[in-house]
C-alpha cells in the first residue's frame, strides 16, 4: 500500500492527514494556524502536524509517495506558489518547494475548493462520476469541476451574475450567483426579511438566538413561517437559476452541494430538484443533485490524491 | 502533405473542403441542402461534394487522412451519430458510419459551433491561443471552449441565465444570455425602441429598409441617433456581463465574437473592452478579446482537422 499526505492550510487551522490509496484518511491532526505568525513560523508547525500525522500510524515512510496542500486564494499550481491568500496574508510564497524539501516527498498546490471537489469524486457524494461539479454554499460560493477524475483548474462561478443589476456582489460586480446564494447572502436576504417583518416569527427566532444565521430561516418555515418558507422559495429559486446555467453550460454528471446551507438536506435538495429539472435545456441529460459527504475531509483527500 | 476533409452541413447549403495539415482550406465545394429531402438523398449529394471538392485540386486520394463533419443540433460524438437535428429533420442518424463507408476514410463528427471554434484556433483569430472561448452572436448565442488543441465539447453558455427573471427565451427560461445577446435579441429590442419612438431615426431606417435586422440600429447610431446609442449601449452591458461571466468562470486566454452582430468592428468591441475590463474578478487576467476571422471557413477547417 502507497500513503499521500494532505495538508489543509486554512486561515483558523491546518489540517493535515495520511490517505491511503483508496482514498481513506488513516490518521490526522490539527493545530490552530494562527495566521498573524510570519510565514516560516507557520511553515513550521505544517511540518510538525504532517510528522504528527505519519507517527499515530503504523506505516513506513519510504510509502509516502508525495503530499498535498489545498488552500485558498490565488494559487500558481504548476510552480507550487501562492501567489495572493488574504487570509494567511501570504503572496508569493513557494510553499510546495519549502515543504517538499523539509518532507523529502514531492508536494502539490491545489486551491481548498478544488481540492474538496476532487476527494468528493474520489471518496464521497460523486464516487465514480465521469463529471462532477462541486458547489459550497459557504461564506461565498465556490465551485470546483472535476471531470475523469481530474480537476478543470480555475472553473469558478461564484461570480456569474444570475440577476442583471441585482445585489451588490463583495467582487464589485452586482447580482452575482454568490451575492443571493452564499450563506452570507440568505444571511443578508434573512436580515432584510426581519427588518420588513419586525414582529414575524423570522424576528423573533433571531432576537432568541442573538444573531442571524444562515439557519434561521429553516428553522422559522419548520415552525410554521409562512414568510419564512417565502423567502427559502426564492432563495430556491437563485440557487436553481445558478445551477441549471452551469448545467446547461457544462453538463456535469452529478452536482454536490456542501456548505453549511447545504446541510438543510431535503428541505433545500428536494424543491430544488423539481426546479432545477423544470428548467434544463431540452435534450441534456438530468444530471443527479446530491449534498457533499466527506465536509472537511474532502479537501484533506482531494489534496493528498491529486498529484497522483 | 497530408489531407483532410471537412464537410459542414447546414440547414441552407452543404459546404466541403480539402484542408492541409497547416489549416489551409486548397478547394472547396457548395450545394444547397435541399433538407426537405430524404437523409438518403442528402447524403449522396454530401458524397458527390467531397469527390467535387477533392478532385478541385491536384492531390493523391492517399493522403487524404480522414474526413470530420460539423453540423447543429444533438450530437453523439462518440458514435458520429446526429441524435436530432431540428433543420435537417434528421433524429439518430448514423451520418459518419455511412460516410465513411463511402469514403473508404475515418469519419468523425462534431457540433458545428465546436469545429468552428477549433477552426479559429487552429488557423483564424485565437491561433495558438491555450484557451480560446469562440462566443458566436447569431441568430442564438453559441460558445465553443477549446483548451490545448482540444474541443471542451458540451461547453454550450447561451442558455446561461444572467437575468433572473427577465426577457423570455424561447428555451423557456427567462433572461438566458442569447436572449439579449444574438442577433434575434437584439433585434427585438430594437423593435420595441421602434415601438416606443416611431418617429426616431431608427424607426425611419427600418420603414426604409422595409425591416428590422442586426444592423439597424448601428446604422442609427452612426447618424447620430441618441436613442440608438442608449440601446448599443445596453446590449455592449449585456454582452459584457455574460463575457465577464464566462471569464471568471472558465479563465480564456482569448475571447473571439463570431456571427453577424460581430461585423460591427471596433463601435462594438472598444466600448465592450472597457466594460469587460473594468468588471472582471480582482486577480484573474484579462483575456484578449477580438472578432473571429474565418467566417464560415472556421467550421470547415474545424471539423477536417479535429479528428487529428
Amino acid at each position: 500500500m502507497k500513503y499521500y499526505i494532505g495538508i489543509d492550510i486554512g486561515g483558523t487551522n491546518i489540517k493535515t492527514g495520511v490517505v491511503d490509496e483508496d482514498g481513506k484518511i488513516i490518521s490526522e491532526h490539527s493545530i490552530p494556524t494562527r495566521a498573524e505568525r510570519p510565514q516560516e513560523e507557520v511553515l513550521k508547525d505544517i511540518i510538525k502536524s504532517v510528522r504528527a500525522s505519519v507517527s499515530g500510524v503504523d506505516i513506513d515512510y519510504s510509502d509516502v509517495v508525495s503530499a498535498g496542500i489545498g488552500t485558498p486564494g490565488f494559487i500558481d499550481v504548476k510552480n507550487g506558489v501562492v501567489i495572493y491568500n488574504n487570509n494567511l496574508g501570504w503572496r508569493n510564497f513557494g510553499v510546495s518547494g519549502e515543504l517538499s524539501r523539509e518532507l523529502g516527498i514531492p508536494v502539490t498546490l491545489e486551491n481548498d475548493a478544488d481540492a474538496a471537489a476532487l476527494g468528493e469524486v474520489i471518496a464521497g457524494s460523486a464516487k465514480g462520476a465521469k463529471s462532477a461539479m462541486i458547489i459550497t454554499l459557504g461564506t461565498g460560493v465556490g465551485t470546483g469541476y472535476v471531470v475523469d477524475g481530474k480537476i478543470v483548474r480555475g472553473c469558478e462561478f461564484g461570480h456569474m451574475v444570475i440577476e442583471f443589476g441585482g445585489r451588490q456582489c463583495t467582487c464589485g460586480r452586482k447580482g452575482c450567483f454568490e451575492s443571493y446564494c452564499s450563506a452570507t447572502g440568505l444571511i443578508n436576504m434573512t436580515k432584510e426579511l426581519i427588518s420588513d417583518n419586525p414582529d414575524g416569527l423570522t424576528a423573533r427566532i433571531a432576537a432568541k438566538e442573538g444573531s442571524v444565521g444562515g439557519r434561521t430561516v429553516f428553522d422559522a418555515s419548520q415552525k410554521g413561517d409562512k414568510e419564512a418558507d417565502e423567502l427559502i422559495d426564492k432563495y430556491i429559486s437563485y440557487l436553481a437559476c445558478g445551477l441549471v446555467n452551469l448545467i446547461n453550460g457544462l453538463q456535469p454528471e452529478i452536482i454536490s452541494l456542501g456548505g453549511g446551507i447545504a446541510k438543510q438536506g431535503t428541505r433545500l435538495i428536494d424543491p430544488l430538484k423539481e426546479k432545477v429539472y423544470t428548467e434544463i435545456y431540452e435534450g441534456i441529460k438530468f444530471p443527479k443533485i446530491v449534498t457533499c459527504t466527506l465536509g472537511y475531509k474532502a479537501g484533506l483527500i482531494g489534496a493528498a490524491l491529486a498529484a497522483r
